[in-house]
């Protein structure tokens, strides 16, 4: 082969191979990948037939279904499983030092279950922590997916901050947010996070910011309040979804934004805080569970292009199978009516590395699988900027990212599939091989 | 009975018992009370006499008169009277510690005469010590008024000060206001306040706020100024009471707070600033002394529905038998004209227990007795936000809080019955039974 | 006499008395005055001839011009004469104790002199020590005039400050104004003010801003700049007066002071200054005495009825003869045009005491002896605030504070009578009798 | 002659002088200097020869070619050549004194080379120390060129910064900018450095402020960024030049600064940044490097009168060759389409005392010579703000400053002339002569 003479490339042969952009599976297709750059430099349909071995450093992916490198769009790097310790605890009590040795773990984890970009949206109290965990994954210190990260997420006055009640008796706990208000208040926050080194920018557009009105028992011991109004998961009249920022400030945040070549990601869980962010211009909206029905929701973010994630996966954790059931609902009828989705599961929240769960709930929900693994791919790069990323990745052409995954299991036939994850290439650099990490040492 | 079968139901017998929501007194009504709920299951009316004697857990309150339990709707439960110390002197000298301490003290008496709900407008120097009383008292810690907070007022600069002559000399006094300005400084400051825990929103759209100009003897020892202007109360020249923001800033401040859900109080002595502050739309003008005669301020409150809460029971505290007689005829003249009032004692400027003063004296303003006792209930729940509450109560129907108040006459035929508070219950529980404390020890 | 039996009463004898209010001499008035209110409780024209001996406790002043107490619209208590020390020296280095023990001395000097009110405008790096020192007098513990201040004058960022070249070195050095920028920023800046106790309010709509470009030989041994821009005094490209504020600013600045009923000095050397102070409102224009030759502000003054402050006596200490002259020239184009004048020295610059030389320089500008005294009385309330001051002064009248200076020579006949003050009485009570000080041991 | 009675005076004979705003050789002239004011008192044509030997104190400069003083329109006289240490180690590493010391050689170096302006465009760290470098040269402390200085140049939030990775760590390092945003907070950003000393102000309207996204080995031993996105020299995806603020914060600070009677200097890369800066009425826009082809801002720079500064001698350290010829080429086009153009090379990034090889360049990019030398001193004067300077300099005529220099060659034939500095005066003061230092010990 004309590659063989080229020692910075190789070729990684397949025989069930996904193509995003094509939305199709083909057999027998080969890509060249090129060391020097991580990129592909070649993809061809073979036509004749392969010899049973295939020597290094060429690799043989046949048995394998291969897909682009899976795109989480909605992670947090600096946070584990609430389910270990609640989001409080962590951004409380954790030591800075276990949050990053953690985060070390979670970059592996990320990496061996196939998912080698990541998009960070919050570092959660770490300060800009992520910006240098992305940096060190670049430079090579350590494994993991290729990080797009907002360092601190913009809120209003009092938005999104830990709840202390213990604030007169001299407690402090570190900032969750960048607090911000007012046109020219919300701009200079734009500004401070590009300056410290964010890839895009993440705003509140809603919050549940009441609770210290009707607290929760928030450490052991602590009494109940008695006869709360009612509160279902992540609704309720206890402590209800509010507006942090109004229309004048959200559209301040996305022009200042768009002028530094950055996209914007809003959490937004009412149909009402989802439509005036994708007004903004928006590039994602995430969340937006509650109902939107009677809204104009829907229509402005088909309109205005905005990509929604809607983070099923953590939205299990929190509601009712009922609510749940809406807003797997919910998410179908915006695929029907043309709305982009992309898959990000607001991993962090539950285990890193089973980030292929928003993908299990897009398919439960009746997105055929094409689609979904569109959502997992070409949508998660426009996600994180498209053009703007100064990387292609998540298709399968010359000049993109080298990021490939082996899955065990013919995914058209086998969801589970999704989780039986062979090998793994990053870069052009093979991560796991034959169910094992490799080079993780 | 049915209701006997259900161990978490019981059931209060009356005799003579008044609704608010009819204006009207009734005989024979029973209340069938949800223990877990703490509201009211069932009311109806007696058909068959009843057994001499009731068996417990069923409760017998023939004989007295009942009512819903009252709302404060102006309380500061950080506050004692001010006869045993200046206001000042209580923000800058006393410990918080004792204030705090006190604050339980008060919230027996609270109850104990018959104030379910207190609405509590400002900590006076003691931070958002009132989100976690309000707090301590839902978690059942100690016994008190269901409360609803505003913890900090918010002031312009320089608005809602303790005045101190040594700040050179580096004595430093705690903020007794959250000072802001301007439209983006207002609203932020909204955003803290509800970050903070606060129910609703209180600001001064007035104050007195020059009194360093013409400072009073502000400690023993300290020598008189000289031919100052005259001032009689809480009006005239010496001290004038003067907007402290203006219209477009109070605006902002109630659209901000009603974005979140939250009702605004705001603190206006002026015609001027009562005006303004309906205008813009709040939920309840406090005080509004002064004549409005001559001005839209009593037209405004009636067009936009402003809650009028006079507190005349602090006005009489401060000025003369003449001016209390004017404020007397304009809260009259307010009710006449179709203003709503809410009964709000400014309590804490005098004794927690007294509360029933403001009642009185808007009975002898004139108002009728019906009216008067929805001032203090119905009016009350409206004027701590109403749906926003998140709890019902201030009339007697299905869904509404099981408080209710036992007086030991007829509050027809004795006015002086409001201080003759034999029984009270909070949320289906006895806290005064035969004119006792019950379960405070 | 009637007033003989009322013990608080007493009456001042005259045979040659001003009433600046007819602007005009009469012979043989006698003034009853209320020791209570230190008021004038009547006037009226004597009839008979008096015996030869007046008895006590009333007073004979027959011999001595008489006039209302002197207002100097224009001074700084806590500044002594620039010849003793410079500016930058008395802010940066005296003491605060030594500043404030001279200015107990200023406050007896300005009294003996005839001054019963001080308009008192910045206390030059001593915060709000102004406050303090007129409460110690109004509370009597020292004697003084009756003094109006401002505590902090406002200038926007960089605008009015001590200009030393050592910052980098670590010195610091106390503030002279209260900076601040923007509509907010100023209005909220007016507010701290007033809560801070002033009676008015001061601003530099201009100053010499840049002192730090071609600084003076500062200290001993500072050597000279060399070939600096020409500068003659208070003028020049060597540091020009610069506009400190946008009209936007000022007319925010006039706005929340007069919704407070405070009054509002400005500082303005350049027409361009004058001229959009005086569009903005302000009550006065200090200083002014850069030519308004071809510009609208002599009309803008005129039509706006603001008081025109020109402070020739500091004037004179700092430019050219040729300059004071146009500065004088200046002075009377105005009174002939009909601009309200107000005698103010800037006094501090130069003696405490040597209040007179502004009048002086009124007299020999040209204005008429009854308009200057007018200007040095009257004028100088209503510069203090009119209505606004709590109290009447500057003229003789029933309800008029009973201010009242006598002078040993008849000043229509010898101008150097203004220095010649025998007795001086203010709010009743007599401070200085045959030249000698009275009571102030 | 008669200038010799006068004692103040001495004159310079030439044989070939170089009048920038003649734009022509003279031969034969003769100028009067006087050594009071350091300005020119006269010149003449000489109609008769000289004799051989010219008597002190008179000047022979016959047989140099005599040019006005240089004026190096864009320079750091805190900086030295990056080549001996990156901007990064110089503002966080060296030590104040030694930037400070270092600062005074830059000052001779400067002056020997001819070059007796320095407008210095920021100190890059050093707060305002460029404020007191000017006041000790022109207290005549040490010998240096005429500096015009900005202290601390604007930018927005975030906009100009030295990138550090250790924030979390505790790493803090000076600022490089007054950071500002929104229209109040640029003009009172103005304000302050105004007030600070500085001559003009700097902005930047532009910057790579996204260094820390992709951030280089910044220090020994750092690993390299693995895949970062294109970047050659100045320009590039992986830190692109950005808009650091809108259109109205940029007309704000230059409506600000012309009421101050300051000049203002935009650094701008894109076409965009400099069509707005030229827009907002920039004194001069500063580098412009990036193609301004299909863009207005060749045609608003003419069409505002906009001083173009493009500082080729620092582009061709960072650009690669083709770049260079690219930003020549458009150098020559902005002369040729009438834009005016000043010489100004950012010196500091490269050797103090090799000012001319921003001549040398623009030359090179086929500018007349006439005018080159026009854009090193008249255009430089118009930069440093013309009349606003305090002073005129940079031609030959009555009441300019004496600053002159002769070269060994003549500038006509042999453009290495500009390097052979013989002779330099400033303000009529000789600092060079023969090649060698004069006065400097």
């Amino acid at each position: 082969m004309v590659t063989k003479r080229n020692m910075d490339a190789f070729t990684i042969h397949t025989d069930l191979l996904f193509d995003p952009k094509k939305k199709a599976f083909s057999n027998n297709t080969s890509i060249v990948v090129s060391r020097k750059s991580g990129l592909i430099a070649n993809v061809y349909q073979r036509k004749d037939a392969l010899p049973k071995t295939i020597e290094d450093p060429d690799i043989d992916l046949r048995g394998l279904c291969v897909l682009p490198g899976l795109v989480d769009a909605h992670t947090h790097i600096l946070l584990h499983a609430y389910t270990e310790a609640s989001s409080t605890a962590q951004m409380r009590d954790e030591s800075l030092v276990e949050r990053i040795i953690r985060a070390t773990n979670h970059c592996r984890a990320a990496l061996l279950a196939g998912f080698t970009t990541y998009r960070d949206l919050g570092t959660e109290g770490a300060s800009d922590a992520d910006v240098h965990i992305r940096n060190a994954v670049n430079r090579g210190l350590i494994p993991g997916p290729r990080i797009y990260c907002v360092s601190e997420a913009l809120a209003s006055s009092g938005g999104y901050e830990i709840r202390h009640e213990n604030a007169i008796g001299g407690s402090q706990v570190p900032r969750i947010s960048d607090p911000c208000d007012g046109v020219i208040g919300v701009r200079a926050a734009v500004r401070r996070r590009l300056g410290a080194g964010a890839d895009l920018i993440k705003f509140y557009a809603d919050y549940r910011k009441r609770s210290l009105r009707f607290p929760g028992n928030s450490w052991p011991g602590c009494p109940e309040v008695m006869f709360p109004p009612p509160q279902e998961g992540l609704q309720g009249e206890r402590n209800p979804n509010l507006l942090l920022f109004d229309q004048e400030e959200m559209d301040a945040i996305v022009a200042e934004a768009k002028t530094a070549r950055a996209p914007v990601a809003a959490h937004a869980s009412t149909a009402e805080a989802v439509t005036m962010a994708a007004k903004a211009g928006v590039t994602t909206v995430e969340h937006g569970f509650l109902s939107m029905e009677g809204s104009e929701a829907m229509q402005t973010m088909r309109e205005k292009g905005t990509i929604f994630v809607p983070t099923l996966a953590v939205i299990e954790l929190f509601v009712s199978k009922a609510a749940m059931k809406d807003a797997m609902a919910q998410v179908k009828n915006a695929f029907d009516s043309g709305v982009k989705l992309a898959c990000g599961g607001d991993t962090g929240a539950f285990a890193h590395g089973k980030n292929a769960r928003e993908l299990e709930l897009f398919l439960e929900a009746g997105i055929p699988l094409e689609e979904v693994l569109y959502c997992a791919t070409v949508r998660g790069w426009e996600a994180c900027g498209g053009e703007w990323c100064g990387r292609n990745f998540g298709w399968i052409e010359e000049g993109v990212a080298a990021d490939l995954v082996g899955l065990g299991a013919d995914v058209r036939k086998d969801t589970g599939a999704l989780r039986k994850v062979e090998w793994v290439m990053k870069d052009g650099r093979v991560w796991k091989s034959g169910g094992q990490a490799v080079g993780m040492a």
